[in-house]
């Protein structure tokens, strides 16, 4: 493991593409492996013990591809998984949760935060515990949005029956006066346009893609890990279900960049 | 193996409690061993090779209880897998397919039929396939409809919400002139009032559980390992993810007779 050495990345599925376009944009010399655990998606609605188990299942395998820290690119394993990835490896390891919240945090002016996501992780208090560490003083109101993966992934994202589902989901936060509102899963900005719609101008979204980015240069820069090479990084894919499928979707989060994916066999714990 | 040991039936999830239901209805003496897939669900956006994997797994486990036949009580499961389970096992296996398909030809008056289901159902044209074996001259119109489980599982089986949604994925069928529909997945029986009043008078909905269980008792019959005991049977329940939110769920599919489940570990192949 040194400089030269790849981020690993994961996530679930493929919302964590999102994650990765904001890191390579950021440090386009850096190498990326990326791993969408497609095969067991979604991880929205399962317990903790199951989302630990997999993701350190995805953590060794990247630790075979040398990588020289780990990304948790998807909010429900951020909250489920990263406490106890920080603990179990000795790589540095970042969820999207902490720089989401410290997003919202510095974005808030009346101390008033809206935060969405799966079940999973409005269950889980993470946003919610993040938030209050950075910033004492700040309310926050949660809302579980299990149908949103599904609309987006039937490609439905700017849809009508989107729009009343997102009323009905959001409807809440009108009433709780808030001026931020956190998107806390990796899918959630593809919504963002009806997301936006119902809650109105006064209210700032925050997609925690880019300050991640901003935490992994910063965490690389404090142990000496940022790449120097000057060639363009390299991109791996892998997944556990069908490439053809991720692929096709895929290139709506990642763009035209998305190489190849490759078949992943992981090891149950 | 012999009279007394029970029968195995899976699913993802839940959904294959409606066929569990029913056998256990029909033959209320036979003992049952049931497992839902929780930590992968759902099967339906997967591919065939997962899928056939996922199976080959879970009989493994079943097969350490002694089952004495399969039900693949999931209709991706079914249409993916049941083919190479039947050469694979040495025990009867049996699907909701084939059963369903039967139901429907009997059903349908002007031989046109309609089939709904998961992507995965759909795409692997099993149903279209058992149809036409059975009566060569019914025409089969399909439609995959990827929200319809999210909405049960997220208790909007009977929202307006629904409706419109149902509204738009089964508006091709009114064209097309069928008197029959096939709810090809096990959640779809919980959305058969919205279904009906979408297809109106004229259309029947075949729901497999109930074919299925016949098919069942007939396999036993035939094999000479009906159960011919006087007592009610036993039944365990196992899930491979948390317990407890398959016990609050399932109990709309099962009713009060489900037992405490337990967390079953699978050896990945």
């Amino acid at each position: 493991m040194n400089r030269n050495s790849a981020i690993g990345v994961f996530d679930s599925g493929i919302g964590g593409l999102t994650v990765l376009r904001e890191i390579t944009r950021l440090l386009p010399n850096e190498n990326t492996v990326y791993l969408g655990d497609t095969a067991r998606v979604p991880y929205g609605s399962k317990s903790k013990e199951t989302i630990e188990r997999y993701s350190f299942e995805i953590a060794a395998f990247l630790l075979k591809y040398d990588i020289k820290m780990l990304v948790a690119a998807c909010n429900t394993a951020s909250a489920f998984a990263v406490p106890s990835l920080k603990t179990g490896l000795s790589i540095p390891v970042t969820g999207v949760i902490e720089p989401g919240a410290r997003a919202a945090a510095g974005a808030t002016k009346a101390g008033r935060i809206g935060v969405i996501g799966t079940e999973g992780t409005i269950k889980s208090s993470a946003y919610t515990a993040a938030i209050k560490a950075i910033k004492p003083e700040a309310e926050t109101f949660v809302q579980a949005c299990p149908l949103f993966v599904p609309l987006v992934e039937e490609g439905w994202a700017e849809d009508e029956v989107t729009a009343i589902i997102a009323q009905r989901y959001l409807s809440g936060f009108q009433d709780a006066g808030i001026d931020t509102l956190v998107l806390g899963c990796t899918h959630y900005p593809l919504l963002k346009d009806t997301i936006a719609s119902v809650m109105g101008e006064g209210v700032t979204l925050i997609d925690s893609a880019a300050s991640t980015a901003i935490e992994v240069k910063k965490i690389l820069e404090e142990k000496g890990l940022l790449n120097n090479g000057k060639a363009p990084g390299a991109h791996r894919f892998f997944v556990t279900d069908s490439p053809e499928r991720f692929m096709a979707v895929g290139r709506r989060f990642f763009g035209e960049n998305l190489a190849a994916a490759e078949l992943a066999i992981l090891t149950e714990n």
